[in-house]
């Protein structure tokens, strides 16, 4: 192991989630008057562990095998493409973008070839077509490594840039085309796998019990992290330690369980913003993936038990220092209907010192001599000071480092996090039944063969009314 | 004028915000008895223009002599530089980011240089050291003008990044870094003024009644777009004739009225929650920019009459259709706690063909022969059916296209939108008092003289318990 463990221990402070730091914060009776849903929500996690949808909980301990695989093809990538594009959505993209930003270089693709691990590296997680006519403009297909992601094979924006990409390479390069797709999909059903075992591409399989939102550990966030030379398996390694720690029934112990629990209680207060706040670059897209996790894992409109209901948590992506001059004024001064998740870092990766040069004008001047490491340092504290003082509940995540083994802790404590709190909340935490309607709309509105009746339904829709357009 | 007005008009289409779409929409009744506080606002906000904190109504009519001191400037900087960087924050970062996202190259920086109308464009909006860092990865001092935005000259993660850029530059090139150097600032006060003229830097000024997320359409803006080849002329003019069509105190005929007593109305029905969800990628920072405007107006702990409250709402960015794959399983099913904002565009300046290639596969073959355009308008057209279905509040704003006469009328749309609802709300839409405290913590923190009492106010704090750290 590249990194000491105990060194690299991520961190929990739920300080300022406390009666002693905020007036509306929990006392340690909360959580004994809480012991037996705290206690049922545990040990239905634990129960689900590796079963249905839960299959993610496996996947620290089980892929020793594809890692390898993983490795050979990301290094025959590097050596011979000079671009590397992710054909996916939601699940398929946030992980990929997020380990990235998080590792690799913050302008990873303007650095020279010499200076970077692999290929210059693209997500194209939409279907704006300017988006893919830039991109276009901007690599040679002849020289890209395109890795389509999707689990079902049947995901309308994933397969709209396939059918584009695979004529272009196609056009240009016969049958070399399949040379330049790997697929990363189910192994047992839907159309990518179909297709791709009539073309000949490489793939990588999801595993069943893997679903978008908690995939990043398996071949969908792993294959692409390793073309950008992340040490994937430092990434699992942290995962697994992460995983260790909650083992444990006792919430002051278990830091996802722990977590989980206060975002619950929060939420029985009429907490119904989660804001996720890193003080750092690297993990600006931490926040995206975290948005995903939390948003379609618990805003459900059903119980388990079957009952009506409209649960969630709405999340908000912030970026410190940055957002302290866009968001903090609203989070100080205004309601009490957040809690706010800070995520600092001990230790930076760069140390740039704050040089001199403004002796005269002293409100500047007492700048000089620190270093740009002390005041986002100092501004992630004072933040959480005033924060607090002004009552707002708040706890703070702290990383040693931010690298492969302290970010894989940070995803496997949020997806264990999320899978706590969607026991105690009642719902079924794996599954997204309310994306059904808009994407049979769209099949309806696109033509879709046996989707007359949708179509129907939506050309008999209220008519809109022009005197309520301006 | 580049643009026919006529055409390039944006749309407000607030039918789903109604009782005829949505179970708790309004009526328009629920207009005719809010007439009094309706007017109020308009005359409030009529009545403040150009004055105090006002002074951005007045943009697009006084500034047609700076306009040319930026043109010619900003071409001068296009033929000698390679590279042009911004350093600012929150107003002096977002504005920007925006206008740059929205009219240049999606991968602009990627294209090579006879492709490009400029330098190579960075906004450094952040202190972390590993992100400076990468910055002087990637450029070459010596070929780079800065712009340094700041109205107080005194704002600390600004000065920071300036004073080490100064002193890269000052070592590399001596007596020639003020060259290198463009300050945008406040004409009157602060210190970047006092810097700027000691150092004989090219400056440009920002009115003193334009907050920092109010500036967009002032140099803070303006400078960095005509760098990046944006047409500012046109972006002025769409915003005067969206100001134009704001002089009616007619609710049903002025759209930013309109858009801002809806939202004013819905808080008042709980929802606390705006969410605004682009469906263009060129819009994407938008998004960002509207979360500072609306966050940092509106989210106030005092009324105007100086009683005290909690006030805001909680700007939410998403991006369609990528975070249909992320938040509308949430927004479908989840608490009726938002106000979605979906923003449309009619005419994408690229077209991309779907191509056939999936005979066999019927579940993708629907697509093939559509055009990406067909695909993201029907995605988001069957999203607002069915977020409508589900009964959550949403209104879209449509753009015949993205251009800078567009961008111009959204950026003041939403500028007027938010004075109104501050008005509805009883509030000053103009202040941020409440970052003062973390300022102060942050200076108390760094040893600044004449914070001695903050200091020791924060030595005194509660201590953390480290029962409460895990």
């Amino acid at each position: 192991m590249r990194y000491n463990k105990k060194e690299m221990k991520i961190r929990l402070d739920y300080n300022n989630m406390m009666s002693t730091a905020v007036a509306d914060g929990f006392t340690d009776k909360d959580f004994s008057s809480r012991l037996g849903e705290i206690t049922n929500a545990f040990e239905a996690v634990k129960a689900g562990r590796g079963k249905n949808m839960m299959g993610w909980t496996d996947l620290p301990y089980n892929q020793t095998e594809v890692i390898e695989d993983i490795l050979a093809t990301a290094k025959y990538v590097r050596k011979n493409f000079e671009y590397f594009v992710v054909l996916g959505i939601g699940g398929s993209a946030l992980g990929p973008i997020a380990a990235f930003q998080a590792i690799c270089h913050l302008h990873y693709n303007d650095l020279p070839k010499r200076k970077r691990k692999g290929p210059k590296f693209y997500v194209e997680d939409n279907v704006d077509p300017e988006r893919m006519a830039a991109l276009l403009d901007v690599i040679d297909v002849e020289k890209t490594m395109f890795n389509v992601i999707t689990k079902s094979g049947s995901t309308s924006e994933t397969m709209t840039q396939y059918l584009i990409i695979n004529d272009i390479l196609t056009s240009k390069l016969g049958d070399k085309a399949k040379d330049h797709i790997i697929a990363t999909t189910s192994k047992a059903t839907g159309n990518l796998i179909k297709i791709a075992q009539k073309e000949g591409y490489k793939t990588f399989y999801i595993p069943d019990g893997v679903g978008g939102r908690f995939s990043e550990l398996c071949p969908v966030g792993l294959f692409p992290a390793a073309v950008n030379g992340i040490d994937i398996k430092a990434l699992i390694g942290g995962a697994k330690y992460m995983d260790e720690q909650c083992q444990s029934a006792n919430v002051k112990k278990n830091p996802a369980l722990m977590a989980g629990t206060l975002q619950y209680m929060a939420m029985q207060k009429g907490k119904n913003i989660s804001v996720m706040m890193p003080y750092a670059d690297g993990l600006k897209f931490i926040a995206d993936w975290y948005c995903q996790l939390w948003g379609e894992s618990l805003g459900k409109n059903k119980n388990l038990d079957g009952t009506a209901c409209n649960k969630g948590q709405t999340p908000v992506k912030a970026l410190g220092v940055t957002d302290q001059h866009s968001q903090v004024q609203l989070y100080a001064e205004g309601p009490f209907d957040k809690v706010i998740t800070f995520i600092g870092v001990d230790e930076y990766r760069s140390e740039v010192k704050i040089a001199n040069g403004c002796e005269e004008f002293p409100n500047v001047n007492f700048l000089c001599g620190h270093t740009m490491n002390e005041l986002i340092q100092a501004e992630r504290k004072a933040t959480e000071y005033a924060i607090t003082k002004a009552g707002k509940m708040n706890h703070t995540i702290m990383l040693p480092q931010l690298n492969e083994f302290t970010l894989g802790q940070l995803l496997m404590f949020f997806m264990l996090k999320t899978a706590y709190t969607g026991a105690l909340l009642g719902i079924d935490t794996f599954n997204q039944p309310g994306v059904e309607e808009g994407k049979n709309a769209t099949y309806a509105l696109l033509g879709r063969p046996g989707y007359d009746e949708k179509r129907a339904e939506l050309a008999n829709a209220p008519q809109k009314q022009n005197k309520y357009i301006i």
